[in-house]
């Protein structure tokens, strides 16, 4: 269908919404599963987690991903995060009036293959459309669902007062990459987002035997706002060491173009992993061993007090601190 | 904060998505939970039914409900619709810069009322501002996660020859209670939408120990795409009685003024309910025993063949295909 593209009878629930199921969802989800508007699944023993994340990127497609694959690895990182094992996921769908259903197949591939690379199945769906005008191609909302294996105990709130701080990876990836497409700020480069599923990444943690305290994937907002976060719900201080966070070169030069601060910009491939100091050389092992986390590094520590504040140890040796992200630095950037 | 309206940094993921969160979502939502970006929780024995819903209804507040109960409502149908006891839900809002704050919080205390009634927690969330122009106030996606109690089988492929057909109520309440506030149609008119949530109503039928064999509640489409759905799943022929379906008279004055049919009208607040004939009296009974199936009826039954096709049988004795809905009758009516 080359030039074929949504129309609002595409969302009434009718013969045309039939038809984009039959022939744009089904083919790349899962066509084993009836056609109820709920799927019903087997879990495993252990507790359920259960998140969500919508998606409202602009552009839909950018180097290194889209909105589909964006969409999936967000669910999967949120419940990676809460060290869930990734099982199934929903997906709904605002479709704009003439959006090109090529496109939005590109999208529905791309969230199968990333839902492939997860190891999850995207089990239920709805799709709605708004007139032109009234939405942006496409948003996506998904739901996951993941079991959480009996002890473990991770959360937000678990930093405890010497706890090595580490990370991933290389910072601001994502958000830096969309915005090298953006219309009216697009430049060259050769950026690319980081977006990739990283629940296999923090299942190695586990089969290390680690003593992991929290684990949190440093989205919109950055590395800072999510490290305020932390250490507001442990109640704890966190030091980062500056010349300890990666940045690819690319990366630092588009930030110091636009006036960016990298610990604020958006990652979709990162996780903060924190772990007893005597088991971070460790856990930086284990991290390095696996493919998306070659360049992970220690970037901190965790203190005492005073509690919710988190410092920044520059460069030159000052020491300042590292507020939540006010205001809005890059919109729609995920 | 009376003249309060939602600005993009409201997405950013900072200071001011935070501020967000503590002051119109956690007070009515699950404020026991952590700040963590799923939830955690424990699920009872039995299977797991797992659900999407994404609502677009324009305009956002309508006689009889919003936006915040419909989407609440919406999905815990869904999963009655399994047979599942709706558990846990979560809600992913896109909202358009320059929404009231005001009418947000309105739209959140609906839902936390919804999920009142329902017996369900909202255990996570997230939220995106999109700018002016590419949205339309609120959208709401919300996935739900329920358990099918040992032994139940449901499904739209099960309906059966001989089975009754009965429906808990009146037809085309919600979609015309809707249209009657649309800007550019609206008319004077005592519509009221019908939506609320039915997983008591179904978990009625259950505890009498019926043996339900399809459950469905015809939102989008109304009963007779709903119909042709579990017809075609099923591999059976269904006869609808016309004179057997119930409309208020001010929804059947509407049809007729505006030239809907009313079974092709969206629903909110009544399921599809299919048994096998020796038992059809009995669930009517049930049904009309609760408040919310006080107009139940039975409608009709189910054939051999010819496989996937319903009949309106009509009140003068004539016998036409009911075929699924094509082209748009009423956009954005959920």
């Amino acid at each position: 269908m080359p030039d074929s593209t949504i129309r609002l009878a595409h969302g009434s629930g009718g013969r045309l919404t039939h038809e984009l199921i039959q022939k744009v969802f089904r083919p790349h989800f899962d066509d084993s599963l009836p056609l109820d508007d709920s799927a019903v699944l087997d879990f495993p023993p252990g507790r359920l987690a259960f998140t969500t994340d919508v998606h409202v990127v602009d552009p839909i497609f950018f180097p290194g991903g889209d909105i589909g694959r964006l969409s999936v690895c967000g669910t999967v990182n949120d419940l990676a995060a809460q060290a869930a094992r990734p099982l199934y996921l929903t997906a709904a769908f605002v479709l704009e009036e003439g959006l090109s259903l090529n496109d939005l197949e590109r999208v529905v591939k791309s969230m199968r293959q990333a839902a492939d690379e997860a190891g999850v199945r995207v089990v239920a769906g709805d799709t709605k459309v708004v007139p032109k005008g009234k939405g942006d191609k496409v948003y996506i909302a998904t739901a996951g669902v993941g079991v959480v294996p009996v002890g473990r105990q991770v959360s937000g709130a678990n930093a405890r007062p010497g706890d090595a701080v580490l990370i991933s990876g290389t910072v601001g990836d994502h958000g830096m990459a969309v915005l090298s497409v953006r219309s009216g700020i697009a430049f060259e480069s050769t950026m690319v987002s980081d977006v990739a599923p990283l629940n296999d990444l923090v299942e190695s943690l586990f089969r290390a035997g680690l003593d992991v305290h929290v684990l949190r994937d440093p989205t919109r907002g950055g590395v800072a706002t999510t490290l305020n976060e932390i250490a507001r719900q442990s109640g704890v201080a966190i030091e980062v060491e500056e010349e300890a966070v990666l940045l690819r070169p690319e990366v630092l030069g588009a930030c110091e173009l636009l006036g960016f601060d990298p610990l604020y910009v958006a990652n979709e491939g990162k996780m903060l992993v924190f772990v007893p100091a005597a088991e971070g050389n460790r856990a930086l092992e284990i991290l390095r061993a696996h493919p998306l986390g070659r360049e992970a590094a220690v970037i901190g520590r965790v203190l005492e007090g005073p509690a919710g504040r988190v410092f920044l140890r520059t460069q030159i040796g000052g020491r300042r601190i590292l507020d939540m992200l006010s205001g809005e630095q890059l919109p729609r950037i995920c």
